[in-house]
C-alpha cells in the first residue's frame, strides 16, 4: 500500500508543476467539464451512491448521517453550479500582492503561488469531493482527498468523472485523485510524505483532528469545534439580542457557527431571559441554565415548570452541541464574559450585542476568535457571507489561514526580485 | 522536567494575553529597557559567556563555532542596537489589512493580531536570543527561547536581563523565558504542548529540522537549508553574471542565501566559464564540474591544472556546502536549468542572468523558490535587504510565511464584523 500512496503523492506533486502554469481559460474550462461531468454521469454517480447508502442502512448508521450521505439529481445540480460558481470567481494565482523599489534599484514584487499537493480528509458528504476539487483546481493545487469509508463509492465514482473531465482538456488526471483504500493505515502513511504533500486540512470531528495533528508530518490547518457565545451586554438593545440568538442558536444548530452559549449581563438579565427563552423553548431548544439563570426562568410562571429549562452542568460550558440545547449564564460585567469565554470558547465565533462603543471595542479587541461580532450573528462566519465565495472551511488555527478559507487562503506567495546587477556590498 | 515546562508554557500564554493589549509606547519602552540592559549589565552577561567559551575549547569544539559563540562588549553594543532598531519598526497589531462592507450592512474588518507563543529552538549564536526576544515582544507574542546547550549560560543572562526590563515596566517577565535546563527530553515535551504554544520556529541543521517537523504537534515554521543556484542564460550580460555570481558565492559562504551552484548556457558557456572561474579560483573557490564544464576549463591554459578545478560527483548537485565550494554545470537551455533547480534546488533562492525579458519571465514563473531573481543576487534575500527591518530568519515552508520572516509574518488576523442587528436567513 505504501507504495501506491508514494505514487499517488508523487504524481499529484508532478501535476501541481503543471497546475501552477496554467492559465485561467484552461483553469475554467476544466470547471465547466467537472460541473458538465458531474449532471451528465449521474447514473454512474447515483448507482455509486445507492451501494453507500445499503451498506450504511445494513449497518445501522443513524438517519443522520444517512440524510448527510445521500445524493440525488438535485443534489448532484447543486453540487455542479457550484463547480460553476468556483468558475466564476477571480484567479488568485499570479496576483502582485504588493510591490516596491528599494534604494538600490531593486524591483520586489510579492506574488500570490499555489500551495501545491494538498491532502483533504473529511467525513461523510459527498459534496465535498466536488467542492474541494474545484477549489484546489482553482487555486493551482492538486488535491488527494480521503473521504469517509462510508461514503467511499460515491466519493470514487465523483472524483473518476471530475478526472475524466480533466483529461478532456489535457490537465493530468492527478490534480485530483482519490485514496483508493479506505484502510486506516492509508492516513497514516500519508501523514509522512512531507516531500510530496505540502498542507493537510483535517475536515471532522474533535476525534479525527486530534490524530491527525498528532501524526503529521505535514503542515496541518485545522478546521475544529465552534463553541460560539453570544453576551448579552448591559446596554444590549434587547430586541436585536433576541433576534441574535434567536437565529444563532436555532437557524441550523448542526453547524460549527451556530451558538452553544449565551452569556448575559446580570443587569439586564430579569428584563431578557424570560422572554428570548420562551421563544427558544418554543423552537425546541432546552436550555442549561447557571444557578441565577436559574432562578430568574423559575420566577416567570410561564416557564416555572417547562421541561426544558434546566439546571447545568459543569460539563455545558464550553460544550459543542450541534442540536438544540444552549447553555445559559448570567455575567456579572463585560470582563466576566470575556474571562468565560476565552476559558471555554473555542477561539471561532463570538458575538457582543451592545449599544455601548466603547464596550464593542474592548469585546472584539480581548476576544482572541477568528470572528467577532458585534450586534448580529456568529452565523455569519462564512465565505460566503463575506463575500469569498465558495469556502474550504472555517480555520479554527491562527497560522497561514484564520476564519473562513476561501481561494486567496489556499495559495503561498513568493518574491520576484529584478536588478540591473546589484551585489550585496 | 513536564511540570516545570508546562508551568512554562502557561505563564508564557497568559502573558501573551496581556502583551496582545499592549500599547505600541509601552512595547517600545520595554525594548529600550532591554536594549540598554544588555549594556548596563554586561559584566554578568559577558562572566556568562566566558563559561561557555571554556566549555566549548575543554569539549574541543572547532574554532568556527566558538567564534560564532564569543561575544565581547562590540557584541553586545550590536545586540543592543538591535533591538533599538525594532523598537523604531512599524507596529503590526491593530492594523487593518482590509475591510469592506457587504450587501446586507455588514462591514467586515480583517486586523492583525499576534499569534500567541513562539517557541524558538536554535543553535549557538547568542544574539539570536535577544533578536527573538526583541522581535516577539514586538509583534505582540510571547516567545519561549529553547537556544543551544554550548551557549547555555550566555543566553540564560542575557534572557535574564531581558526578563529584567520587562518587569520595570510592569510586563509579565514571563513573555519572554528561557528554557531552563539543557536536557533533549525538554523539547520533546514542549512539541508536545499545542494548547499552550502556538507557533515553533527551528532554525539550525537539518537534523534538528527534520527531528522537530517530526515530533512538533504544534504547527512549525521550517528555517531550512539553501541551495541556491545561479542560472546563466544565452543572453546573459556576463559582466553582471560574472559580478553577481562572485557575491553569491564568495561574500559570505556560510549563509543561506549564498549560491552552491552555477548553471551556464552551453552557448556562453566557452566565453564565461574561464574568466568566471579564474575569479572564484583566486578568492579561494574550488569548482565541482559537470564534464563539459571540466572540458572548457581544462582548455584554458591557466586553469589546465589548477587543483582547485574538481569534477564532481553526484552528490554535489543539491548540497549544501556553506564554504567555498561551487558545482558548476553546463546545461542545454533554460528548461534544463529550471528543470535542474527543481529536482536538486531547495526553493530557497535562485537567480536568471539574462537580458532577454521572455527568459526572464519564464523562469520567475517556473522556478518555485522563496525568491527568485533576475540580474542580482541570492544574497538579497533577507528582511533587511527587502526593507522589512529585522527577521526571524528565512522560512523555506511555503505555508504562513515564505522567505524572509519580518514582524508581519509573526502575526496572525481576525475579523470584526458590525452589524445593526442583522441575522442570516
Amino acid at each position: 500500500m505504501k507504495k501506491i500512496l508514494l505514487r499517488l503523492a508523487k504524481q499529484a506533486q508532478e501535476a501541481s508543476r503543471v497546475l501552477a502554469n496554467l492559465s485561467t481559460e484552461k483553469k475554467n474550462d476544466a470547471l465547466e467539464r467537472m460541473a458538465d461531468g458531474l449532471v451528465a454521469r449521474r447514473d454512474k454517480i447515483l448507482t455509486a451512491n445507492a451501494k453507500d447508502i445499503r451498506t450504511a442502512r445494513a449497518a445501522k448508521l443513524s438517519d443522520a448521517l444517512i440524510g448527510r450521505l445521500y445524493l440525488d439529481e438535485k443534489r448532484l445540480e447543486a453540487m455542479s453550479r457550484s463547480l460553476k460558481e468556483i468558475a466564476q470567481l477571480k484567479d488568485p494565482i499570479g496576483q502582485v500582492i504588493r510591490q516596491w523599489d528599494r534604494p538600490n534599484g531593486l524591483k520586489i514584487r510579492k506574488v500570490r503561488v499555489p500551495i501545491g499537493v494538498i491532502l483533504i480528509i473529511y467525513e461523510s458528504r459527498p459534496n465535498v469531493t466536488s467542492d474541494c476539487a474545484g477549489l484546489c483546481l482553482k487555486s493551482g493545487n492538486s488535491v488527494i482527498l480521503r473521504g469517509g469509508s462510508e461514503a467511499v463509492h460515491s466519493n470514487r465514482a465523483i472524483a473518476s468523472v471530475l478526472g475524466s473531465a480533466l483529461e478532456q482538456v489535457s490537465i493530468p488526471k492527478e490534480a485530483v485523485s482519490f485514496v483508493p483504500t479506505t484502510d486506516r493505515k492509508a492516513v497514516d502513511l500519508l501523514l509522512k510524505m512531507d516531500s510530496d504533500i505540502n498542507l493537510v486540512i483535517p475536515r471532522g470531528g474533535e476525534g479525527l483532528i486530534r490524530e491527525v495533528s498528532k501524526k503529521s508530518r505535514i503542515p496541518v490547518i485545522k478546521h475544529y469545534k465552534g463553541v460560539c457565545h453570544i453576551y448579552v451586554d448591559e446596554e444590549a438593545d434587547l430586541g436585536i439580542a433576541e433576534r441574535v440568538i434567536y437565529n444563532a442558536k436555532v437557524q441550523r444548530p448542526e453547524v460549527c457557527n451556530a451558538a452553544e452559549a449565551l452569556l448575559v449581563h446580570k443587569s439586564v438579565a430579569a428584563a431578557f431571559l424570560p422572554k428570548a427563552a420562551q421563544r427558544l423553548i418554543d423552537a425546541g431548544v432546552e436550555l442549561r441554565c447557571s444557578a441565577e439563570a436559574l432562578k430568574i426562568l423559575r420566577q416567570d410562571k410561564r416557564l416555572k415548570k417547562n421541561p426544558r429549562v434546566k439546571k447545568a452542568v459543569s460539563g455545558d460550558w464550553g460544550k459543542e452541541f450541534l442540536d438544540l440545547i444552549l447553555a445559559v449564564r448570567v455575567v456579572d460585567d463585560l470582563e466576566s464574559a470575556v474571562e468565560h469565554i476565552s476559558r471555554f470558547g473555542s477561539q471561532h465565533s463570538d458575538a457582543i450585542i451592545t449599544r455601548n462603543r466603547k464596550a464593542a471595542e474592548t469585546f472584539t479587541q480581548r476576544v482572541d476568535s477568528s470572528a467577532v461580532f458585534v450586534n448580529t450573528t456568529t452565523r455569519f462566519n462564512d465565505g460566503g457571507e463575506f463575500g469569498m465565495g465558495a469556502e474550504m472551511g472555517i480555520s479554527t488555527d491562527k497560522i497561514h489561514a484564520r476564519g473562513p478559507m476561501g481561494l486567496e487562503e489556499l495559495t503561498s506567495y513568493k518574491y520576484i526580485v529584478v536588478g540591473q546587477g546589484q551585489v550585496r556590498e
